[in-house]
């Protein structure tokens, strides 16, 4: 019998969800054990259900799985990772942690609740003591959330930079790939030969998530940061992987962009020095070429789990400024989130 | 017999070239009558040199004009467009200006001589006098530019603000398209499913151009501003029409962004009042949609002559930010050599 | 007070009443006055209701009309074009025939019926005798139909050469562009970097609806043609314009590719004779060139209304290949059926 | 040290020649040990010369290897594989030969010579007897080579099926992809919103390879067949992976598309049963999803070395249709030539 951590899926059919699926199969620690979708899924496989739309083949005895109804009943897995919608997020996630799951989860709903950690384990894996305000982990139910894809880029960006230069102010405009809108999600009449230079509620996330991100613990709760961060958030006609322009400035500069580009190439986590199995062997890449990072090229840096990072070069109104990509939905979602869980395997918490 | 005033085309077969002869057709002023280009197409007729690729048939009548060198031998135009790459055009334009003719120019090779006029009808009609200071001018000879097209859009979004509230500061990033290479220009590989966050060249233009154009007229001299300006750009997959994500600072701050909105809308040039064949009804066309401007729906406001915008909204670093699109091959390229050409006219200097 | 003749759009705010509304603005026998689409638009402005996503502006007189149910209750226009999907084309459009009203649709819903004409107006306009056969046309109300856009630009190529070599057999495979499946349609991760190989219900159309084309009248009543015609179906990521690679044999086959390039480019029919307002100058536009039709430089040959044809040679199976392209919402949608209306007007049926 | 077989690149720099290096990473029997390139490259290190453009990684200790010029000088490996443009193949490939390497070239310009092999493992493996009749081969060197990447998908699919129910007539209607032209390759304006419908050079190889593959071995010598397939090829914007809708006839027709699906899937060549290393599991993957195959979803089928099929039905004109996907940057080119290599090294002839 496997000694590995069963694991389920909330909304397991959808876009992201078919990436948990993909990104768990084999995975050393946890074993996929509970699809879970909408109703009109019960009753199907999964490979019934799910229009399966992944590079690579549904694994067979995942597509024989039986889809179960989103309610915490029979027999449950230890952690079950969300790629819900957050309309119904909100009541579904909470019914499986007081139920004793470990709700771990990609949707917003929870993301900016005082006692949910909102969690980038190079970040800020100290922010899980937050859990213990909630009801439900005396239990051993709770519920971890990742950000949103354009700030996961963005944020493990500015990490090394706030440690090293403290930062006073973040200017971004994001290209934004059509799988962040999932499926069906973008018209192709949108993207082919286009731009659509507004992506709703995508701006607000990222005024408000990193400053949660690099906030600081203080009594099991999180004191939010107050960076000003401005961003407008742009469509394009990319499949994954999210380029983000970003231009800041320090309250105490580096001399020069060398030392920007040293602090980002030194970065490095409780996931690389814990080696979490999903952990890129650095989380940032950094490429010299003025021509990347590209979508097509860097995307799938550190199996999808690197950022990449170019073009650092002096602002003539913030000190530096540089363009970062993220894949979205691996280490904008679906990764970000089975990260997070081997972060809480590897504080015992599972 | 024509009384229109006889233009040629300096680089006609490429892809500016084209659509000066596209623009040109039933052109109320001018008349085509000499097509100029490299020495591999001369002997050969329009038709066989240039392969068309305009949107509109080749008019039957310019596919039988013989080419001719880009030299200035035998019965000139009165105006030569200069559609020339930057490395032949330095040389050639000059020849054609001591020949006496009118060079109005697309090219970057004297965009920023003291002594050459850059041009946006709307922005700086005044700075034509700066061609009294050619010493071909006394024989009818001039050398005339237009802007870079990313520069063109930008510069005609920040005259009426510049004019309203003071410009402080100015970031840019632009979202472009791959006609403004040229063609062949970008490999399709580079655009299939990809960005390129790099584009050679393009920010320093962006630096500097705009800060001619809104420079200050002083004894036949442009007295350049200094407003800092940044920029970074980006190639994406769109046929026509730069977009540009552009925050503004003012020293006199608007107190809403109703009062940017009244500036833009209510902005007017030369072209407008004197009713320039080439020149949009409004300059700039605002939309209040949340996901305009688009470049397959805005592109060709105002013949492609107009410049779209939209998402105007405070910014938390900047006191506004916009989003602007520019047809890149009109308003950014062809057309804004011909409303040059237009207004050179219009004040008596053709 | 206007002479025109008054027409209205069913299913006016979708993809096709939206083209139907462009193609209309400012037509010199039809004047839209009335606007008709589902329930939840009612009581809006059509400005209100349609999200306009054409590349020319949306008349502000068009913008202000009130959108009616899709009943036949008021005062009616002359002619109403429907751009309905046939699973309500079929009620709707009886309803507004029975009201009295010229029923000119794009709807598939009775292109098939043996008393409603399906006519392209180069191809059969003596098949609008069938109308008569129709119990409403005593009361001046009828329904006629265009074919499917794939089966217009197929049939205008076949007709020419079924009259000059009767046709024995005709292969096609298509690549149809994006706006045929309408909007929202097809989702943008289906067409980056990716061709779908099957669109629902396409080939169908296309084996069936050309022999009622090229069928002969006989008493009021079309006899078809049994012409075996196959077809396969690809869906990629272009937004206009339909092309086809058509193999064709012969019952008396020509001599060479010169004889059907003759034939294609002599054929004209009574919209061309009678000058019809849409009726293209030449209904086909033969392109000699190897690399054409492409649907970015041809898809507008004659407003649209023009199908390109190119590659014609010898096939090692079939007696010659060719490919052709068709204007999949202009000639293949809108613009068929008011050139069908504008043939109505002129055999004196309206 | 290595007990693997030396290998070389010949155009180690340019699309194929990078695929080359990605896909020999690793390889259980062959080495990379020279990379050879254009006398610009000489001189450089491998990460110098090449724009390396693969989505994953460059070897740091290939990017390290120095570029050597195309001329059979110093050591030699025992294979050079050539992705060499066919105007400078034939007189290099011919002096390696010469020199006593194997050289298994992607390039067209020894694929029809009588004493050259045109293999495709799971095909015609026993064609590779030709090499003995040239005169190079006693020395231990000679030309084997793969089809156009057309073909190789085409005839992997038409192998079982002439087999079982003897090919009578084939007509293929193709939709590459851009990545089939190299780099730079295809503009980018010729692919956004667009189809070409033309790709030099290519029908013919589609009219003549097949038939060579299919020949019969009489005397050390190939007997072509003589089935007579027509071809249109058509370039559209995907990256890799060439579609092809194909209509076939047999001499002795299956009773039912259950039978062809039965011959496709039932395929397997020595490839498969030799295990050679790049074989993929099953060279045909039959899919019964209407909307397979799709380039994004089933070109790395075997890593990207299987021909996924798709849409079997019936023909109006001949006995069946069916769609098949060939990636053809790895099927079709490097891959290709691996896997012949991979059959050498199998049947004793390295």
């Amino acid at each position: 019998m496997s000694q590995k951590i069963s694991v389920g899926i909330l909304g397991a059919t959808g876009a992201v969800g078919q990436r948990f699926v993909q990104l768990l199969e084999g995975h050393p620690w946890f074993e996929l054990t509970h699809v879970y979708a909408s109703e009109r899924s019960v009753g199907k496989t999964y490979a019934e259900a799910a229009q399966w739309r992944m590079e690579s083949a549904l694994p067979k005895h995942i597509g024989a799985m039986p889809i179960a109804a989103c309610e915490p009943t029979g027999e449950l897995p230890r952690v079950v990772f969300s790629a819900l919608d957050s309309s119904v997020a909100t009541e579904v996630e909470r019914a499986f942690a007081d139920a004793g799951c470990a709700v771990v989860s990609n949707s917003s709903s929870y993301r900016m609740a005082d006692d949910v950690p909102l969690i980038i384990p190079e970040v800020n894996p100290d922010h899980l003591d937050v859990i213990r305000a909630q009801a439900s982990f005396k239990n051993g139910g709770f519920i971890v959330t990742n950000p949103n894809c354009t700030t996961v880029g963005l944020t493990m960006v500015l990490k090394p930079l706030h440690d090293a230069f403290g930062l006073k102010s973040v200017s971004v405009v994001s290209m934004q790939a059509a799988s962040g809108a999932g499926y069906p999600g973008v018209p192709s009449l949108d993207l082919i030969d286009n731009v659509v230079p507004y992506i709703p509620g995508e701006e607000d996330k990222i005024y408000t998530e990193p400053n949660k991100l690099l906030g600081t613990l203080e009594n099991e709760s999180v004191h939010h940061n107050d960076i000003p961060i401005d961003a407008t958030c742009n469509r394009v006609g990319v499949r994954d992987g999210h380029l983000e322009a970003v231009s800041i400035s320090f309250k105490s500069p580096p001399k020069d962009s060398g030392e920007i580009i040293e602090a980002l190439q030194s970065f490095c986590g409780v996931p690389q020095k814990n080696k979490l199995p999903s952990a890129p062997e650095a989380p940032i890449v950094y490429n010299e070429d003025a021509f990347r990072p590209q979508p097509i090229l860097d995307r799938m840096n550190g199996g999808g789990m690197a950022v990449t990072v170019g073009r650092v070069k002096e602002s003539r109104l913030f000190d530096i400024s540089l363009t970062l990509l993220v894949h979205n939905t691996i280490r904008g979602a679906a990764g970000a989130a089975i990260l997070n869980a081997e972060l809480l395997k590897d504080q015992g918490l599972l």
